[in-house]
């Protein structure tokens, strides 16, 4: 067969295919007697097992693939084993390969995230399905030859080589939530049109996070002195990654922010315990909890203390929030701050809306988090159905639920977060409605 | 005429009397002339117009008062000039007077609140006006004998006079606004019975405030080591404020924010350029900026730095959030955080509801504010009547707008706060509803 033959059988009426190594299944009958749940199984449907069970690890074990052998249908086309040529001209032709369960949102530049049922596998989101956000091709940056240059108030310039920035400051880890100003964007975008990348709720995730604190690399620059001085000022980042004329990806963060040991701002070159991926910033990152991810600036080239915020687009004409009302004839990108910190935030992510779920009882799952470093102290989720209501106390991101809903009800669910400065999500998404459809933070 | 025969003169078609020294004037024909409009006059009604005249300079001028002689009706009879005689048994006796526009939720304790059109009158409260919140009677506090105990780990103790905490010290002043968590609790009362007072809008005020910064106090008596030690450690504070068993008020807040320059934590003695007033906790108070009122405790006696929250009543069975499902039956205060920052809120002061107004331009007044020390960034307010909607934005606490509603229309007003973390007001009352009353932030 080959692989585009194999693509075709991707749901029980085509019949359920997979391949592992150059050897091709039907597994339709096994879908049900998946211990995982046929949902998850789905996600590996018409194409390649090794992406899934590489996350998973309770699928290196000899009877799954002794189970697996029994489903054989046929092997792989010699001539399709082999991965496609990129396209030279195409100056995305060199972004890294993707994990096949990414919803992509946009092939070129790449932005997707991970299906819901994923996202709440684990707490920490596996490198391979954490959501991706990228403005621009991925650079390919040699880490024996990286640079990153730190220029101060005066014209002083500190220069480090990867190695240097991993010698010279200590490790520090932190556990962190990245979350897009568009997740949950499609939502808006029912009330009315928005601009901008359709997201689902999966464009949040979090990671382990080492590297070199700022604080310190802005410290040992001699660059700590500015705080407070002659109003605020900013750390301006660049990115390697460059558009046709050359204009890098850029982004600013508070001074005070970026000198305060408890913001914990990272200059980042592991995520979860390893290397960064290509597609989260190799080899350095900026990584900012708490704050907007467009501010956590990937494949770091140069951190600028300034008076003034970064002049970059992303900075000045985008990633800001507005009325209903403002809509591209009267919006005036000046009038509103730069986002930052991102408000309370919370979502369902099984069972998916529409789903039939099994009678008896039910297992909700979903996230919840907040900006600035607050925690999420309470949630609720409100059950409905004729002559049912209740409502459950949800304590961390990872939820379980279980209610009994009667046979046969229609179920509704919504989930609500509170955070420790009991900010509470809004009811509804229309008197949040704005014309880029970030901040989507309604009930869900 | 007697203070009781004045005080029956309240409405116009009662007629408007007021005294003025000895003096009584029927100023009827002249509420409709006043210059800062009937309502401000009205507050005065029945009573003396020197509280007022205090408050607002632009009545210090000769004109006034000749302007006042054309209304005198006669003299108070010389038996009522005299305040009447305090009861020595009841534990209040000894309360300060207060200012009469004060709207009183409770006497004893004393809770009153600025009527809403005074709350915008000026962007900092005036201290006759400012929300007062007791919850035991005021103590009398000899300056002289004053003694602030302050004391940290291994029972170190630091004791200081009031002479001393000024000396000491350097004076840090901060302009702030103290809420309390029940403000608006009556808008919460109406989808449920609550417990609490019957808060209206304005148990929320700002003003300068001077004196020394926690911090200092506390780095000064070595007592700067423990924080991000052993987990996170507290300021526990106990007023001068005792109940008939001796106990006394008492509250606490995280070590962190008491140590951070940043948050401005105050042992304040000034409030808006004048020492305490008795209602505000002479001669010394705390003052937590952007966090609930309840915390910066009046009347100080001591301070004392401690691994645990303060044992307090008000920090463990009161002051905290919870779900709306949770009843007086299945509370569990220990399963909730004690509030520390408040959420974003608004509320309009003028006009009042159901109020007539003018047809053509109108002024609506109110006041947006959040917690934490975020700022305000942007609030809008929508309008509504038959064939008119709109939507404007709001940049500051003291908010003025201009909008044109038909003559006879029936007149919607809703307003919302967006604060720089863009956390916004929720959308309704309901489901904030909680068994306390207190965090009630829905749109005004």
């Amino acid at each position: 067969y080959t692989r585009a033959e194999v693509a075709r059988h991707r749901t029980p009426s085509d019949r359920v295919w997979v391949t592992y190594g150059a050897e091709v299944f039907d597994v339709t009958d096994f879908v049900e007697l998946h211990p995982g749940g046929p949902d998850k199984i789905l996600l590996a449907a018409g194409g390649a097992l090794e992406p899934f069970w590489a996350l998973y690890a309770v699928h290196s074990q000899p009877h799954v693939l002794e189970l697996l052998r029994d489903y054989k249908v046929g092997e792989l086309s010699p001539e399709d084993t082999a991965p496609p040529a990129g396209d030279t001209e195409d100056p995305f032709a060199g972004d890294p390969p993707r994990h096949p369960a990414l919803r992509v949102n946009s092939l070129k530049p790449f932005n997707a995230e991970p299906p819901p049922e994923l996202l709440t596998q684990s707490f920490l989101t596996p490198n391979e399905l954490f959501f991706t956000r990228n403005h621009l091709p991925v650079p390919a940056v040699e880490p024996g030859s990286y640079r990153l240059r730190v220029e101060g108030p005066g014209g002083r310039v500190l220069s480090l080589s990867l190695a240097e920035l991993r010698r010279r400051f200590p490790k520090h880890e932190v556990t962190a939530t990245l979350q897009c100003a568009g997740n949950r964007r499609s939502e808006m975008s029912r009330v009315r049109p928005v601009k901008g990348l359709a997201w689902d709720i999966g464009a949040i995730s979090t990671a382990r996070w080492g590297g070199a604190r700022l604080r310190d690399v802005l410290l040992a620059a001699g660059f700590g002195d500015k705080t407070g001085e002659d109003g605020e000022w900013h750390v301006c980042f660049e990115g390697l990654d460059v558009d046709a004329s050359g204009t890098p990806y850029g982004a600013s963060i508070p001074l005070k922010r970026a000198l305060s040991a408890e913001a914990e701002v990272l200059l980042a070159y592991e995520m979860n315990g390893q290397e960064l991926p290509r597609d989260h910033g190799f080899p350095v990152r900026v990584l900012v909890p708490g704050v907007v991810g467009a501010r956590s600036v990937k494949w770091l080239r140069s951190v600028v203390v300034s008076p003034s915020e970064s002049p970059s687009h992303w900075q000045q004409n985008d990633y800001k929030g507005f009325c209903p009302s403002v809509d591209w004839d009267s919006v005036d990108f000046r009038a509103a701050p730069a986002i930052q910190e991102l408000p309370v935030q919370s979502a369902i992510t099984e069972p998916r809306p529409g789903a039939a779920v099994p009678a008896g009882e039910l297992t909700v799952k979903g996230y919840a988090w907040s900006g600035g470093g607050r925690e999420v102290v309470r949630g609720s989720w409100a059950r409905g159905w004729a002559g049912g209501k209740g409502e459950a106390i949800i304590p961390s991101f990872l939820l379980l639920f279980a209610a009994s809903p009667p046979p046969g009800a229609r179920l509704d669910i919504v989930c609500k977060a509170v955070d420790s400065s009991y900010n509470v999500q809004p009811d509804s998404v229309a008197p949040i409605w704005n014309l880029r459809g970030v901040l989507s933070n309604a009930w869900h």
